[in-house]
């Protein structure tokens, strides 16, 4: 799969691009199936909601279960940011956000470069956020919403938002969020909220100011969550515990196009337990460790 | 404005009806410019939200202010409620929810019904819920959510919600939510979401289950919402104080359709401040009270 000129064009204006039932719900569902394991998991990498047994956010599931080991190799999913970067890519970030049915809570307005540049100290901008759909997502139950061209701003002035959610933010300013979403059309376009069938996938930009609302509805909304990041590009500091932001920067090497469906061999190097290594952190950034080593 | 057969019979069937674009942009200006000094004031009628200086609800501003005094009378909105029930009504209860800009929190799912006969002692169903939006309502702004015909069930079970919001609800069961969504035609119209341009007015059934989600738009979506109670019906107990449940039965006598632009007198009698009585409670029956008189 290859990008147009023309959807070269959108990414860069409106900062995000929008697959509708890029997947089939044959390849879907066997990730989809091997999500409930993984949430029962009593460990570090599953975080819970507020107050609820839900979990908001699991980590890593490209190191612990195989579907997502495969997921994180597709030519679908990798080649167009290739395109994008023209350059290769590791991967940074792999979650898989819960939203669950009545107990989804809200991710308040955010950019994520701002996190990776305050906290991983990664050099530019030049990392992708790849969100995927494994269930229907409508307007009740928490679609993300984008504030598009707000990636042309850079990073923006955020604050560390530690008693909202459960999980750590840095986020933006309520004026600030105002004035993006007038320049970008106020009430005529300022927000736009893709929606779609499982198996739908959206790029987007990793300054695009973005936010999702509660899930009050019936229905899951269990979403994967993939930070790429040009291989040149990588994090030169080890803040955040490695199921978090991952120090492998070894270039991704996709399997083919039916990898969902077929059973091509895949490293899960996780898949019995975390090393204690995952967990260990240091403030130090990466250049200083080099020359200490 | 009367309502017609069909109407009727979609009331029947969906338990509300939707009429976009009711109040004129002029009307409804008289009522939202009102809104920001009544939110000012510190009184027991506001309630704020949870951890913020934010309105989430302000009771009786029929009383407190003119331009709300004059909408209590509005034909346009009193005349549907007595054709429904064929008999006059009174207002039992009058609010303008905030559910402003950034701050909005949910409404977790409930009945209204299910309050008024617990707490109020409300003989039957006869009383209608009427919105009126003083903002435009989208998609991003926290939308109220209807299960079609779930008003068919009657009351049905529900616990008492004290720690979610700032605000004691009666709200009812994930899994029964689950099973009416699913019954009213699952993702197909199984929640409907009536939107369109502030003035707009929806009339739904008491007993209609319904919920609203955050607003984490840089929009507000302020909405008047009445209780009007059909005069035979009315309450029988004082357990909640008189700003929140009304206590006065007469019968409301309608302006002429122009009041909300024209100086009819009305009376404000609380403009100065509520009388103590107001703020008073018993948990005896009225029958009894009538009694010991």
């Amino acid at each position: 799969m290859r990008l147009t000129p023309q959807q070269l064009e959108q990414f860069d204006r409106d900062g995000y691009l929008f697959f509708p039932g890029l997947f089939t719900p044959e390849e879907t569902r066997t990730l989809t199936d091997a999500v409930p394991d993984l949430y029962a998991r009593r460990e570090a990498y599953n975080v819970r909601e507020k107050g609820s047994d839900a979990v908001r956010t699991n980590f890593a599931a490209h190191l612990t279960s195989e579907p997502f080991a495969r997921l994180a190799r597709h030519p679908r999913m990798v080649q167009p940011v290739m395109d994008l970067f023209d350059e290769e890519v590791y991967m940074h970030q792999f979650k898989i956000n819960g939203k669950m049915a009545f107990e989804g809570d809200v991710w308040q307005w955010h950019q994520d470069y701002g996190t990776w540049l305050n906290d991983d100290m990664m050099p530019t901008e030049r990392a992708m956020n790849v969100a995927i759909f494994l269930d229907d997502v409508n307007e009740f139950n928490g679609p993300l919403m984008f504030i598009p061209g707000s990636h042309k701003k850079g990073v923006v002035e955020a604050k560390h938002d530690l008693t909202t959610t459960s999980y750590p933010l840095w986020t933006v300013d309520n004026e600030l969020i105002a004035k993006l979403v007038e320049r970008a059309g106020g009430k005529d376009g300022g927000i736009v909220s893709p929606k779609g069938p499982a198996g739908s996938m959206i790029l987007f930009h990793s300054c695009l100011v973005h936010a999702s609302s509660s899930n009050l509805s019936p229905w899951n909304r269990v979403s994967v969550y993939l930070s790429l990041c040009a291989v040149s590009n990588h994090i030169r500091r080890f803040k955040r515990p490695e199921y978090i932001a991952h120090r492998d920067f070894t270039p991704i090497a996709c399997l083919p196009d039916d990898c969902l469906l077929q059973p091509y061999p895949v490293d899960v190097p996780w898949k019995n337990g975390m090393p204690a290594s995952a967990l260990a952190t240091t403030s130090e950034p990466f250049d200083q460790l080099k020359k200490a080593a």
